[in-house]
């Protein structure tokens, strides 16, 4: 493969939740997007999320001249593709579909295009299994909601090519995204292990009648999980071990951390527990509508964003602020 | 015991980092506060640290009249809980000296006062052991560090009356805190474990390969841990539900999580893996001190807790701000 040429344009296969909140995002950055899905109900669904969401979008930043407007939709796969530069594949999560869909999308995609798949549950060795171009396909696995959350996790399959994971990481960098290379395949990637390893020990203290569902939301999201709204847990164990930093942490604070797995639990998933969560959790919203949380998590969320990128030199969006090139095709 | 009189003055029993930190709050809040501390050059560090400390306490909110002048110092533990309405002890983490400490507390300490302690690693039932009034002592262990992060896990020991939950409960929460009851005592009480499982899942793909230190501080601080910034697990999945919300969350995606716990691994705690932790996490630092980095996360937590305050009527801060009687004593 030669260097990969500037995107100009996007395709989105599968316009469900995940797809929709990507061609949000792929807008925002001021591309052309052309979606399609088989659902006959998809182009609506599609356009009113946009709608929805260009405000969260719009409050995190648009390159010059985004517009949904440049959003053009069409229920046939090989035309959604035929002249695309990027597509972003977000089907449901069945292999034998996927492994069909994108032999289908290699065959009708320019052969420099970068095909890349949102697959959360399937790996891209078997993903790819039936393209003819397979060094040109690569896992870019995003984190709900695409068109808010940085993370993309970049992780290629048996026969995708470096090329391809250097020019994938690369493009999700120039467009706002905080991608990250997984150098192994592991089911779930990244980020949903490290989800369901910490909702494992809350759901285990909620069963155990330490804490009920709404203190222990508090327990993270005023607690540890406010520190990781702001940095990761290496770095802040290197601020938590003071003037001797990650070393004096290592040498006299882990020994104790992990002598505590051994204390750490795992909750039977019971129907008990289920609707004792939910009762909770219901109780929690207070009222409030799923639309209205999500809308308040959005609003903080891009908030967060913008304090991160004032004070993070390294972040997302400060980077993609300082080069005028990143701001779109 | 009686309705809890209220809070004037606070000690502040031990001022190393954490008592440092707990001393800068309240006198944010408003408080007169005697520390004491046996090291002889514990009253210059306190005072160097809350000088440190109160552009960042100032960045979250003062209480009027609140001023670092109103902080003394003695080093006799029974003249500094003399007059003391609330105590608050950080002392190093030994059971003996805890168990001796909290005697001397007792009877050093006007009888209506409640007696807290910071202890991450004893429980109230071993500390309160000596004490001839153990119904007024009770956990308030705080979540580095405490002049910023509102978590406190407040729990009781065997011995531990019932209104002095109740009263340290209304207590923290006026003062701006997010305090949360745990109805059992644990090692590490709730949010160092859920930490802990975070941690061991990190560690295990660093481990494995996966990831580099850098990355994997990527993958929770923007992606997971930026969400658990502006809300809790529970919230966040009822979202992630979509229109169905928590019950099709856990009919339909929780199962799938459930099953990925067996994939879930645990590292060993190796020399090499230190080091590469160690190693990864100077070269993330990039040359910046823990100085310089504890000062940006602080500047960054306290925009994030004005972002809560201004979306989350729930929250600490907003709670606070709501009634002018919270503001101090």
């Amino acid at each position: 493969m030669k260097p990969h040429q500037p995107v100009h344009r996007v395709a989105i296969v599968g316009t469900g939740t995940i797809g929709a909140s990507w061609a949000t995002h792929y807008l925002a950055r001021g591309f052309d997007v052309t979606a399609t899905d088989p659902a006959p109900t998809a182009e609506a669904a599609l356009r009113s999320y946009v709608e929805a969401a260009w405000d969260a979008a719009a409050a995190i930043g648009l390159a010059p001249e985004a517009s949904p407007d440049r959003l053009s939709f069409t229920a046939e796969l090989g035309q959604a593709v035929a002249d695309a530069d990027f597509v972003q594949e977000n089907a449901p999560e069945r292999p034998g579909l996927k492994v069909r869909l994108f032999a289908d999308i290699d065959d009708a995609t320019p052969p420099d295009a970068i095909i890349a798949s949102s697959s959360s549950g399937i790996t891209m060795s078997v993903i790819q299994a039936e393209c003819r171009r397979p060094e040109r396909t690569v896992i870019g696995h995003p984190f709900n909601p695409p068109h808010v959350i940085p993370l993309v996790e970049v992780v290629g399959g048996t026969r995708t090519a470096p090329e391809t994971l250097r020019d994938a990481m690369s493009f999700y960098a120039a467009i706002g995204k905080k991608p990250i290379h997984l150098k192994k395949e592991l089911p779930g990637h990244v980020a949903n292990r490290i989800q369901a390893a910490l909702y494992r020990e809350v759901m285990y203290l909620v069963q155990e009648g330490v804490l009920d569902v709404a203190d222990s939301d508090d327990a993270v999201s005023w607690g540890p999980g406010l520190r990781w709204g702001v940095m990761g847990p290496h770095l802040l164990w290197h601020l938590g071990g003071g003037a001797g930093g990650i070393q004096h942490f290592m040498d006299t604070l882990m020994p104790r951390m992990v002598e505590s797995w051994q204390e750490l639990g795992t909750p039977e998933f019971t129907p008990e527990l289920k609707e004792k969560i939910v009762t909770g959790v219901l109780e929690e919203a207070d009222g409030h509508s799923v639309d209205e949380l999500a809308t308040r998590r959005d609003a903080m969320l891009s908030a967060l964003l913008a304090v991160r990128a004032q004070h993070d030199p390294s972040g997302p969006l400060s980077a993609a602020a300082g080069h005028p090139a990143n701001e779109g095709p």
